[in-house]
């Protein structure tokens, strides 16, 4: 039966594992700026619409101990049979019926209430002042953002900047998955969303290489993408300039 | 802007007021066992199906905090303006996809989820140790129930016996819109609910009164009702033996 922590100064960073240098960015961020600090790594089932990438979804908990531990991490929390986060056998949920309904929530139906259910209970099992999230999902940091206003979470949500590679690729766990003519793929698609200055340019920039485009959307001052390369879907999103 | 109260031994009964003695014995009990206690009364728009029975709800906050003070509750929270509690404008809810379809679920679609969203946004505002529930709706207190466990909330959730009159009719906000030929169906329905020992004799006896039954419905050595009369919802339940 799990119970929540004490009371104390604690910063949190949930993850899927599989860490890369994206996840280490927020891990040396909660480390710095907390008493404590805590790592969850749990590959939540309820938010995977693809079963596929649920199953394949990389798992290397010894290999993130080591990074956590490297970077001055306190606890890490990582259940490993779902039933502990979910004793309600998938009942309830919580639902955001908007924002979450476009964009990665088009095309992932059911994501985002998968996300935001696990993060709901996350926050209240460990009850972290800070949380901190990538800003490479900037949709999913938008809907937590919402819900802890929603619901009165006395929680900080600190949205980092995204890490990329050298080749300007945001990092993605799912990275290990690509084979070296999907990676060209995948670099194409980074250099076009960082050069192209208008989605219509992007958009045809990508088509030119052959890149499937699953949406270019503008909102809020910002461009959001993704891309499937192979079978892997590639997010990213960056400011733009108000009209 | 609405934040936490700070940390103390609260014991918390949430309603949406018109108090009668049904919640007079939950706001008793709260005051005894607790260091602090609270009632909070907010007609919650989202748990209610049918909007003329939202409109014509009844409204009494004056007398409402003359019933707390007498009984030594220390605060009174009583949100006026729905906005307050849905800063994101009803985009985020909690939702149950077994037990609140069956019964009142199904007789009022999306009563539940209006409700354990409200609970839940009350819960993580107000922080209480304890939570004082009547057991009229004894769906209601096992969904709460069955929320703080998937949610891992920190608070003790407190069924409270069913208060009834001396004709045996449960207390309800309600009943004030009953006219006299309706209480005296509301008695009959009473009497019927108390004294028929099978779900069968219980169905024929109303139905030879004339009484329209919405459901009857054994789960868990438990028999639950729901009869409308007039337009006015009436609910009971009580233990029954295993069979």
């Amino acid at each position: 039966m799990l119970s929540a922590l004490p009371s104390t100064e604690l910063g949190f960073v949930p993850t899927m594992g599989a860490l890369h240098a994206g996840h280490a960015a927020l891990l040396s961020r909660a480390a710095a700026e907390n008493q404590t600090s805590l790592l969850s790594v749990f590959v939540n089932p309820t938010q995977f619409d693809d079963p596929s990438d649920y199953q394949q979804y990389p798992i290397n908990l010894a290999r993130d101990i080591e990074i956590a531990e490297s970077l001055g991490i306190d606890y890490f929390f990582a259940p490993t049979d779902p039933a502990m986060l979910y004793p309600d056998h998938y009942t309830y949920q919580v639902m955001e019926n908007a924002h979450s309904l476009i964009m990665e929530g088009a095309m992932r139906p059911g994501h985002f209430n998968g996300m935001l259910t696990i993060v709901l209970k996350l926050l209240l099992l460990i009850r972290p002042q800070r949380l901190y999230l990538g800003e490479k999902d900037y949709q999913q940091l938008t809907l937590i953002q919402g819900m802890a206003a929603a619901f009165f979470l006395d929680v900080e949500i600190i949205g980092c900047p995204t890490v990329r590679d050298a080749q300007g690729l945001a990092l993605s766990s799912r990275h290990a998955r690509l084979n070296s003519a999907e990676k060209t793929q995948a670099y194409r698609f980074a250099q076009h969303f960082h050069t192209c200055e208008t989605s219509e340019a992007l958009q045809s920039a990508l088509e030119n290489d052959g890149i499937q485009i699953e949406y270019i959307h503008e909102k809020n001052n910002r461009r959001y993408i993704a891309v499937k390369i192979g079978d892997i879907r590639l997010i990213d999103n960056k400011e733009i300039p108000p009209c």
